[in-house]
């Protein structure tokens, strides 16, 4: 191993996990960084399982998390940064644990469990110095950051109005009283928080929606709804936002819409024209204008802005997707360490979009059915 | 013409009309309906020069409704039927008239320019035994009858949810100000009514909806903005919605999307699956289904149901547009004055329709802003 | 009926014709032209039926067409010009029949049967001096005149390539041997010529490419198939192109792909970019440029040249399509009647188009698998 | 690193290559397989660069790959198998190296720059027993393997033509001539071989039709051009084919298709319907049925079989892209070789599509303008 490689060590991500791998593979897309340590389960045989799987050493494979951080922090080539990947309600004490024991963090969203949670969280990242970044996969598509680029370069003029949507249908029938894991901690609040729905992707929804439009959600009028009978968390929801100084906006989200399948699809309107990029189809991004013909742009062309270019790996036409967008992430996230730099000049969603990101859950969860409220 | 030919009278539609034309080529396509006779604009120089414009003899063109109406009441080969299509304002007192003068009507919508109008209006036409029909045009669309048959069929299973919106740009200035006539009016309540975007194309969104997804709206909770300064009527509008027994809906309109044309979209999911229709390509219509693989139904298709292969007048790929989709209606509306019969077995919007149309327009205006009501 | 209306008349389009009705619709759509007699049907009973379902008097409805253009043209208020929709092989005597009679002429595709027919047919129009137009459909789309307009402009540059398809499913089997009208004639080489697909549909490809382009296919190099077994004429053609001075083409086209629906599209490239125009959406024409961002280039908008401009009927997002694509050759033939002017102006096909379509019809069925050939 | 890793070595790739990092991010994606040795570049010092760049120990960084070979065959830990990136000339003489040394070989396409080349490399592959796989990239999509599966299982009935196409327009101008290092060596027939367009992406073409159809190409007439002036290979081909027993196809390759970027796409169509699959957005594939709705099936969908199923990484909406159908073929050699097996029933391409392809090219561009051939 080269030694301008970064190591990172994972809590989290144990045999069956989804999220676990994604991050091991965005991790290392760029050869920046290394996966050499994890406490992947409680279970240390488990735990140690998984690092065959992820291809490591297993001896680096730990049962308890408190363990691996002291073990690692005492080696001359242990991990430098922790990548959590656990159920949501993990995820405030492990950031605590390893911030504190001088590792940076990279989470999963959301940021905790609960909006107290991420204040006291916001006081750790602020005491200890340490880097604390914050997967919101979708900021980490090229066209996503090129659509903030052309927002706040005024291509649009003044912002009026945003509609952000989010369509999954898997939660169609009541999967997490079978045998879906994934459904499972999610559909139970004691691992997944207040919010269902709404803090399993509307709070992605909501996370682009700021990041792309530069402005900040100030008022909700939230309508959340359990659905599938049984359910105990939301898992549908549809809220009216505002947005600045006034700007309406509008934030769909649903894991019931039967047959859709990881639907994000952002638009911001302004006074020239409006934006529209689809996961569906991340490398394009569609420009409707007022007075002259659409424009597509296409990912990893010359003509876009360096935020939109810098990321691509592969000539235009070449197809990059959710791993990649997850690996931008982790390579701004890299590069901050090994400059020694923080992350306020990066795209890397922050603590700050974290706590935004609990507020505005912890908010429609209060006010729903309430009409308007502040936020 | 031969002698099974329905004869239509028009009232508007004077020169600079938009939809007047529309209307006629609607009315005309099918060879089973023609244009004799019309009071195109209250002066009778403009409303004769019209009548050439049509291609019509200008001897049956009149300066005033009342006036058209009498004259034709006496020809053997006088009007049938009424096509209505002028500022909102003028469409009770015309439909009116003209129901009590023996004549059908066919009206553009909406129905009246106040919910007291339409309620007076549905007297009228109960008293009177004619036919009133509305062309909400988009539920003339083969594929819009299509997402309703096989809603009704089951195919979706219960209805869960609704998205509906209708996005435009063409008002993102204030061109009601400068030289657009079409602007000028819809901005103008006297001329307009009570809503702007709500009563100009979210009306039709929450015809669609109901149409399609064979609920009825029974909650609201309305956001309507005013998006360009000075505009006196709303221009953007946000709706969450309840539809029958508590499903969820959303509609959301805008005439300040700019770039937006005319995009209309339907999303209706059931307990299996979703529907998916765009005005932007409205000869397809996409079922996306939770366990098998999406379906694209193509206008025109010998698999498709009587409700949606009945209307095409072309093999499936050859497009069919709006001009096909208005004429739907008025075939439909013809075929029932020459049977004699009434609309209840066709799909032509009726004055309950319009009724409902201006309940939601009247609702949404008054509870803006105050959360949940009911409609 | 104005005064200014100019009156046609129709020989084909009986009871069950899928193009007679097509022709009417559009002829009439702009309220410009009427339909007033015709020779439907060699039948007389079965021609009066098709007038009274044409709407119009049964008594101008013939069972002979030289009969026809006797009768209308000793009428003060008789048919002005002929629109042609038989069979191939009565195009060429139909159309000289009315051309020596005195009356303009607009024919369905192909010109003629033969191409010594079309050099003979040449001759009458030249001899006469009536107006002779050509409904090649697809260049009434206003998106195919603007992608010519931009050629012209030289937008692209010089043109480097052109890639045209076509491609149909509905003769995958063999439906000619069953009950379908129009598969038999088409599949019998004594109505429908030397051609199957390629004369068909190759030859509206091969238009299009020629009108678009602006260049004239000088050599080809044909690979004509009859996949579906028993088939006397071609179902499938693929064909080498040189246009111009040296420009490589490829025309694609096939009655036999399965599942597809009507799948013409173009694309013409040159030094700087390239246009791409599909019938599946013909309201849309996508420009890709070397260094500059895609652009879609929507109907009826303001920013389209005249050429593209004109022809449309309805604003910006209101989809017109093939009726009104063959509407817009009807308005301008009508036009240049009504103006008393020729048809080098307009965008109307002539028999120059139609010598060029049987020559390259011709050429290919001679020269099928010979390699490189002289056009 | 866990002893279940397959350890690989690479030849070329050094600074500035595009496809050295994709091979070592499509090698690494799942964490069975480390690069941990290269001969990145003949010049020592570049290559320990790129040694760095790719994050391993530059001590493993060879200028020499036959040093390289030796050095590896005698460490306990050395590399199990070689992946070839270099410009087309070195493919024969380092494939040859690597199998003779008893490595395993991976190398980029096309297998030779020569027909002679790949002869005398199957004889060697053959000879010495060793894995010999190919990266004909588009084989690795899911859905490409799906769509060869129903081809397979019969969905389509017999197949009946091919069309498939590959348009690029990176080399609309002369940049070979100016500083684009990717162009210089494809233009360059010493370093690239035969063909140009056909050699670089014709092949891919090729290769595809022939993976999904099951069918070989049999005859073929070729057009090849070279469009830019002065260019030496060709930039442009067209190629009419015949698959099997006489099934008409069309190769179809550009890369002076200006504005195209990477436009793969291959439509197969059978006696019940058609199967299209575009790279522009790979994780769909559309089913075109002659008797039923179109199908659009999503990646990653548990209806699919298992060849298209089995290699999705993500859930269904998430996008996987260009470097993840690379891993795939990575992902199933690594496991030939763990498991001691050969690529018979594997996916990976082999040397015998190598030969096919160089017999392909050889053939196209010796025949080229010759009308009908044999291959």
């Amino acid at each position: 191993m080269s030694d301008n490689v970064i190591r990172m060590a994972m809590v989290g991500g144990g045999p069956g996990s989804f999220i676990g791998p994604v991050h091991r593979m965005a991790a290392e897309l760029d050869g920046r960084i290394r996966l050499v340590a994890g406490a992947f389960s409680r279970d240390e045989g488990r735990s140690k399982a998984a690092a065959r799987g992820y291809g490591i050493d297993p001896g680096r494979a730990y049962g308890d998390y408190r363990q691996m951080m002291a073990a690692e922090a005492v080696r001359p080539d242990g991990a430098q940064f922790v990548a959590i990947v656990t159920p949501n309600h993990l995820h405030f004490p492990v950031a605590k644990a390893a911030l504190e024991s001088g590792l940076h963090v990279l989470s999963d969203k959301p940021a905790t469990a609960t909006l107290e949670e991420a204040e006291s969280l916001a006081r750790v990242v602020a005491d200890t110095g340490r880097l604390y970044g914050l997967t919101y996969t979708y900021t980490g598509y090229p066209l996503v950051r090129e659509a903030r680029a052309l927002v706040r370069r005024g291509d649009l003029g003044d912002v009026r109005k945003v509609v952000v949507e989010y369509s999954q249908g898997w939660l169609s029938d009541a999967v997490e009283k079978t045998d879906n894991a994934q459904a499972a901690w999610r559909a139970d609040p004691a691992q997944s928080g207040l919010g269902g729905c709404i803090g399993d992707i509307g709070v992605h929804a909501f996370n682009v929606a700021e990041f792309v439009s530069g402005l900040g959600v100030t008022r909700l009028n939230a309508d959340l709804n359990s659905v599938v009978p049984g359910r105990r968390l939301d898992d549908d929801c549809n809220i009216l936002l505002r947005l600045g100084q006034g700007v309406p906006g509008v934030l769909v989200a649903s894991q019931v819409a039967a047959g859709d399948r990881n639907g994000l699809r952002l638009r911001v309107y302004g006074e020239k024209g409006g934006l529209d990029w689809c996961h569906e189809q991340p490398d394009v991004l569609t420009l409707n204008w007022l007075d002259r013909p659409t424009q597509v742009l296409h990912a990893a062309s010359p003509y876009l802005s360096p935020a939109g270019r810098g990321p691509a790996r592969l000539p235009t036409g070449h197809p990059e997707g959710f791993i990649e967008a997850f690996a931008n992430i982790y390579r701004d996230f890299a590069q901050a360490i090994g400059l020694g730099q923080g992350l306020s000049g990066t795209a890397v969603p922050t603590i700050h979009d974290g706590l935004r990101g609990m507020a505005f859950v912890a908010r429609a969860v209060a006010a729903n059915g309430a009409g308007w409220v502040d936020l």
